[in-house]
Parts: C-alpha cells; sequence; structure tokens
C-alpha cells in the first residue's frame, strides 16, 4: 500500500473512535471517557479510553496504529516474508451495569507489510447474562444486512467463524449469541477499497447495534440473583479471553501495553464450584443456547 | 516402576489428601469438604473436594489417579517415547476470607511410563495480599528445613525455579512470594525411594505451614480496602492461572474435568482499568517485594 492509503485508513479509524466515544457519553448520559496516550518502543502508539458510568460498568474504546519490524516466528505464523509492518485498528468491550443488557465487542483492524501484503480483520459479537431470542435475531439481521451490502457469502461464513472462534472449548460452550468475525480478508489490489468500504460499515454499525441493545433493556429492573448470574457468565467471559482469545494471547505475549489488553476484563467476576442456577430460570434456558450453529434468524 | 509401588504411592496420596482435609476442617472449624469423586473415560479417575467456610472463602484439594495412552504430541514435548502412563498427585489451592491470610498452592504428583520414565514433581507457593516479612521469612526457612534434610542443593534450586515459574510475565510481577517448585525429579533406581521421601516429606509440609499461617492472622481485624485490594490480588491470581499455568493449560488442552481443574479460581475477582492502591500504604509496600530473588531468609 501507498501510504496516503495507510493514512488515510488510520485517520479513518481515529475518527470512529471519536464518534463511537461521544456517542456512547450520550448513551450512558453520566460518564465522560478519559484518555490514555502511550507509545511503543519499537514503533507507534495508541489512544486507550475507558468509561465507568452508570449504563456501562467498565469499558474502554481502543484505538492503535503500531509499525516495527516482524519478529520472524510471527511472520512464519501467518505464512508471510519477515519485514516491516504496520497494524491499526478499533477494540471496544463494554459491560453494562444491567445484567439484561448483553456485553458488546467489536474490533476493526487492518494490517499491511512492506512487501505488499495487506489484510483487513474484525467482527462483532454480543454476550448476553439471558438471550432474549427476538433480540438476538434483531442483532444479526442487522449484521446481514451489513453483510450483504457488500457481498452475499459474508454474513454465513463469518457467522460461523465467529461461531468457532468465540468458543469456550473446555466449557463447550460458545461464549454468547456469536454474531460476526473475520480475518485476512485481502484480494487483488482492486479489491482494497471494497474491503475497506466493507469494514467501515462494520464500523459503523456498532453504535446503533448497541444502542438498541441499551435502550431495550437498560431500564429492565434488576434482582440479586440477576447481578449474581453476571457475575458467574463475567467469569466465563474471562476464562475465554485469557485462556483462547488469539489476540489477548498475542498482545501479552509480544509485550503490548497490558492495561489496554486486559481492558475487556469485567469489573468484577465470580467462581462457585459446580455452579447450576437451578433458582433461575432464565438463566438455564440461556445456558441451552450457547452452542455453535444456532440460526438465529429463523 | 513395579505395580506395588504405584499403588503404594496412589494409597499415599490417597491418604495425604485425607489427612490435610481433616486438618484443613479443623481448622476451618465450621465447614466441611464435599466431595466429587469422577472418572476419566480414557483411564482413572480422581476424587474432588471442596470446602467453603469461615476461614477458608473457597478451597480445593484434589486427588487423582489417572493412566492412559500419551498423545504423541504431548510424549514429544516431555522428550520421551509415547507409551501408556500413570500420572497421580495431590493438588490444593485455598483462598482465605480474611486478607491477612494468604492463598497457598500445594502440588505433589509422581509420573511413570510403561517404559520406564519416572518422576515427581511439586511444590508450595504463597500468594500474599499484604506481604509480612516476618512471616514470609518463616515460610522459606521452613521449606528450606523440608529440603535440607534431603540434599542442601535442592533449596536454592527449586526456590529459584518458582521464582521464575510463578512469575506473571505481562505485569512484571511474581505471583506472591514464591516457595519451591520442582518437576521430574527422577534418577537411578537406587533413587527412587529417596524422591519419594522427600517429596513425602514436601506434602506433609503443607499443613503446619498454612496452619501457622492461618493462626497468625485469621483474627487481624479487617476493612473495607483490605477486601477490596483481596479482590484485586485475586484478580492477578486468575491471570497467572489462566495464562500462564503450564498445569491449568495441559488440563484444559486434554479435556480434563473443567471444574476440577478451575477450582483454583477465587470466589471473586476485580479488575480495575489503571489500578494504583495509592490509599493502602501496606498493598503499596507489598507490590515492592512481588520480584525475582528477593532472599526471605537472610
Amino acid at each position: 500500500m501507498a501510504d496516503p492509503k495507510l493514512s488515510h485508513i488510520i485517520d479513518w479509524y481515529k475518527g470512529l473512535q471519536d464518534r463511537i466515544c461521544s456517542r456512547l457519553e450520550g448513551l450512558d448520559g453520566t460518564a465522560t471517557f478519559s484518555e490514555d496516550k502511550w507509545q511503543r518502543p519499537e514503533g507507534g502508539g495508541g489512544r486507550s479510553r475507558v468509561i465507568q458510568g452508570k449504563h456501562i460498568e467498565k469499558g474502554g474504546v481502543m484505538f492503535s496504529a503500531i509499525d516495527g519490524d516482524m519478529p520472524e516466528v510471527i511472520a512464519k505464523g501467518l505464512g508471510i516474508e519477515p519485514t516491516h509492518f504496520h497494524a491499526t485498528g478499533v477494540s471496544i468491550v463494554l459491560h453494562p451495569n444491567n445484567p439484561w443488557v448483553p456485553i458488546i465487542h467489536m474490533n476493526v483492524r487492518y494490517f499491511e507489510t512492506d512487501r505488499g501484503d495487506w489484510w483487513f480483520g474484525g467482527g462483532i459479537d454480543v454476550t448476553p447474562h439471558y438471550i432474549i431470542k427476538t433480540q438476538a435475531k434483531d442483532f444479526h439481521l442487522h449484521l446481514k444486512n451489513v453483510c450483504d451490502k457488500h457481498d452475499e457469502t459474508y454474513y454465513p461464513k463469518f457467522k460461523e467463524w465467529a461461531d468457532n472462534y468465540f468458543f469456550i472449548k473446555h466449557r463447550n460452550e460458545t461464549r454468547g449469541i456469536g454474531g460476526i468475525f473475520f480475518d485476512r480478508l485481502s484480494g487483488d489490489i482492486d479489491d482494497f477499497d471494497s474491503r475497506h468500504a466493507f469494514v467501515k460499515d462494520v464500523g459503523s454499525a456498532f453504535v446503533p447495534i448497541y444502542s438498541r441493545l441499551v435502550e431495550a433493556n437498560m431500564d429492565i429492573p434488576i434482582e440479586v440473583k440477576d447481578k449474581a448470574w453476571q457475575s458467574v457468565r463475567r467469569g466465563r467471559y474471562v476464562e475465554f479471553n485469557l485462556v483462547w482469545d488469539r489476540g489477548t494471547k498475542f498482545g501479552l505475549d509480544t509485550n503490548g501495553r497490558t492495561e489496554s489488553i486486559l481492558m475487556s476484563l469485567p469489573p468484577i467476576a465470580h467462581w462457585h464450584y459446580n455452579h447450576n442456577p437451578t433458582d433461575n430460570p432464565k438463566a438455564l434456558e440461556t445456558l441451552q443456547f450457547l452452542k455453535k450453529g444456532v440460526n438465529w434468524i429463523a
């Protein structure tokens, strides 16, 4: 890629972070983001923004644009020649206060090397503490529409990818209701603009998707048992992120900024031995749906 | 190993679990262990015992004796020929209620193959929420005495091993004040009894070591800020166990019993972005000592 294209993408991601933060502050109504700017000795840096509010108990909206010489072992893993690389993107995890509002995660990213490799990656997925099927359908339909605008093969492919990626193998359960996940979305140089346009649409879909989920659920009255169940599900979120998430692993292995990487962890989590929420029928029902291959839009 | 030796070791570990559980129930004074017996389709099984009491907020004392055919990839990792193997041991993690009492972990284990490989492994390490230097010295002296009785090279070697093993790389801090850790302790067949005798002494040291730590600290009055700090340190414990602990990883990768493996996780953990306990001088002091190579018995 020529430099102007890269800096255009970086600027777009920066602007996305700005727009999302501003809309989330409006949605929360009480809190504002605080920002840490950081630099990476090997090249580049980022802006980590976090919020602790009324509706968003703990949330992070992270932008980074880094570059450097790729370690041989990482290049080998990617199947490319080691060379200078650039990586930029926006990552979000929001842990809501009300257990009826799902945890949401979004990531859009771009990667290129000085040898001409380039690709996009990203996705949006949702982890409800309680699954509400109409909302799950609505969420997946929204993603399908975003995908279909660009390529009708995207949604089925990227939905399946999300089911397989956001899977807590040692629990034999999915993290939540999935969404879409994609990586190494590339092509000929002629495809560049259309790929970028798709990823932009994914990034832009975040606020409308999350707003609907918050507004539909934020005023549902909560009981002690709902917060207790939320803490258990948050424990599973911790397990996925620390044991299975490749992004987290990559960041911690390559000396990334720990506080930015682990921003995805919930404010609180509980672990009970052999937990079974027999007193909570909605929780039991939710567990039934934490599996791969559910057709939410049927 | 001839079978009688193996069954002798298995019986000894079983008895160790019984003795430790009975002493811990006495120490707690209110709660008793509940037990889950489990079997492994591939061979063997275990007895998982958990307690939730007044002084022990959440604790597990696990015995297992498994056997099976070793997957080639694991044999390769161990540098041995793939064959039928037996593995048995006792694992303990106790999360105390009072933050002045440390988290303690102990493991003793034995491994052998049908081709004649055999070794012991194990260790004891302690994770104080607040480090009290006189107690850290007392703990390490106790371990040194156990080691010195068998081999004067053990303590310095196994203390350094614990420092390196119980290290949270992405935080650049040790999990706690360490202790001893050792693996693949083997030798000629003539060395078998002396190796076993050492590991027995490590296992038998657990109750006296933990009793001293509980009795010295369990009645120290606690404040809200102490429980808050405990939850943050418990978060670090989760990070170590899920990201770095090879035993946990091995168990989750090889379809072990998840609830037994993750018994080591605390009942509750907190994550705050960029946390710095400026209001808690004892916490700040503790952070100063979470590094490798501290000579606690000096």
